[in-house]
């Protein structure tokens, strides 16, 4: 299979029609660019992620679900600021062309890519060490981008979903077990929270998405808005498949796993009441699980009313002392 | 260095002030994606690429080459729809976060983002064999954008620049000699055509920038606009510095080589005279290289009236049979 054959495979596969009133690329795959055009009142928002093989994903993971993942990681983004899918862009880096592998890649991808309404608009295919890199393009009402910096003092702190399923699938198969399907979900094939960023739109002072663990994400927001947080670690959303772990190996999955792809975001505590709304509009639990304070600090409060230490808050690409820094 | 901190100093270096009467980022980097806004009366264009370590590049290139190069690739493609640049996003996988190298491959980068008034808008990093993927985007006047699929009968074709250059230089290189520094600069530092792809925008018919070789890169032109084209290869554009080759091998060098970021083009023969004046004013030399036909054939005729049969057509990432193909 040629790069040109393997373009055109992804685009048959890949390619959706873009849902009803969605605006379509003016110029799609096939020149030196996409050509798009932006609807009056909307901005852009624009993200993009990569996925390496034995960093990001096992070896041997399945094609289909490598395909799902990369663009479920950017919708996911696009999701914590409040925007609609539109477009995306998929370089991807193959060690060979392998049709079957190719096939069930893009398959996965479509199948998310159906649902969510965003359109495969270009990209670039190469040789080398298998990795996914995908920029997605949103847009959003001009001016109601949701993000990171907009927490106040007394704000009250949200997540959807439950936390540490993803992590613990990955502990299960790490240790030689095999996880629970929902687990393993989780893990694999993420939903994006797309229709619950845009509901917070007009509610959430603040939103991120949890990809490299809740006290890592929440502490981004915390450092944007300049401001604290105290959570009740007994109120974190967690699956039953958790139950059997020691307490305290289920907080470090919780807190610190990762690869959640739940929204946390803060809402003002008046209008706390919208949230059942909200949860039956999208089918998405939503947990109320501590607030915003005026201090720096991230406090943890355990059920006696002591404070949690957290072993680590997140994954970190490149450790402190790697390039020999002090 | 932290990912956090990377990020960071990568900002502080590529960032640059975007040119008077710019679009900037109304979000920039530090949250889930970056918010743009697309000035009324513009379109999007936005184009994607990679490379890879021993694909695209040697593994000792310098790193500011490299940083200078991965911006360049893309901006080409930005100058080969007449598009001004506005913003990218940086995917950049590194084996190790190393201090030295990152400061010199963002500094690169920076010079050229300087020079063509582009923003960094956002980006991912992590670990893993070295890569480096780009999403640029730029602004063009609703409807303007340049395609590769307006070619007419009778057209004139038209390259900037000379071709070979790049290609010379790996040549000499891999033959274990140090080519001239204008070759080298060629491969390493070219160029983006962006003034000419924008005065190109009333005048020419089609338009493609020369990345995977000339023959291949019209080829895409043909294709797109259902024609041929006859080249007359002693007018190809060629350094001095190719003299002493033999003549085939200067011949495969100038049109399948690649690398060569000049653009490709077709204009009205009536307007022929237009030309001098855009040389002018954007320092490009510009040359008639031959016409297009209507049939759907690609002829390149030799000064005796021959017909030259080339070894190759372009660079191709996955040949024909590698994944067992028939």
């Amino acid at each position: 299979m040629s790069e040109f054959d393997l373009i055109k495979r992804l685009q048959e596969i890949i390619s959706i029609k873009p849902a009803a009133g969605h605006p379509s690329c003016v110029i799609g795959i096939g020149d030196d660019g996409a050509v798009l055009a932006v609807p009056p009142g909307r901005q852009l928002v624009v993200t993009t992620d990569t996925m390496v093989e034995a960093v990001h994903f096992r070896s041997r993971s399945a094609a289909c679900d490598l395909g799902y993942k990369a663009l479920a990681v950017n919708l996911s983004d696009l999701a914590s600021m409040g925007a609609e899918p539109a477009w995306f862009f998929l370089a991807l880096t193959l060690p060979s062309a392998d049709s079957a592998w190719l096939e069930s890649f893009a398959q996965g991808m479509a199948d998310l890519a159906g649902t969510s309404g965003i359109e495969l608009a270009g990209g670039d295919t190469t040789s080398g060490p298998l990795s996914i890199t995908i920029t997605a393009l949103g847009l959003v009402e001009t001016g109601k981008a949701l993000t990171r910096s907009g927490a106040q003092e007394g704000d009250l702190l949200v997540v959807s979903g439950t936390l540490g399923d993803a992590a613990f699938a990955l502990h299960t198969m790490n240790a030689g077990g095999t996880p629970d399907i929902a687990s393993r979900n989780a893990l694999d094939r993420p939903v994006p929270r797309l229709q619950l960023g845009r509901c917070l739109q007009e509610l959430a002072t603040s939103c991120i998405d949890v990809s490299d663990g809740l006290l890592a994400d929440l502490g981004h927001i915390l450092l944007a808005s300049g401001k604290g947080a105290e959570i009740e670690l007994e109120r974190l959303p967690g699956s039953n498949s958790m139950n059997a772990l020691e307490e305290s190996e289920r907080l470090e999955l919780q807190t610190a796993g990762g690869d959640d792809y739940e929204l946390c975001f803060t809402i003002p505590p008046q209008r706390r009441s919208e949230l059942e709304q909200i949860e039956k509009e999208t089918g998405n639990r939503l947990t109320v699980i501590g607030e915003i304070t005026a201090s720096g600090e991230l406090l943890c409060k355990t059920p006696d009313g002591g404070i949690y230490l957290p072993m680590k808050r997140g994954y970190e690409h490149f450790s402190r002392n790697e390039a020999g820094d002090k």
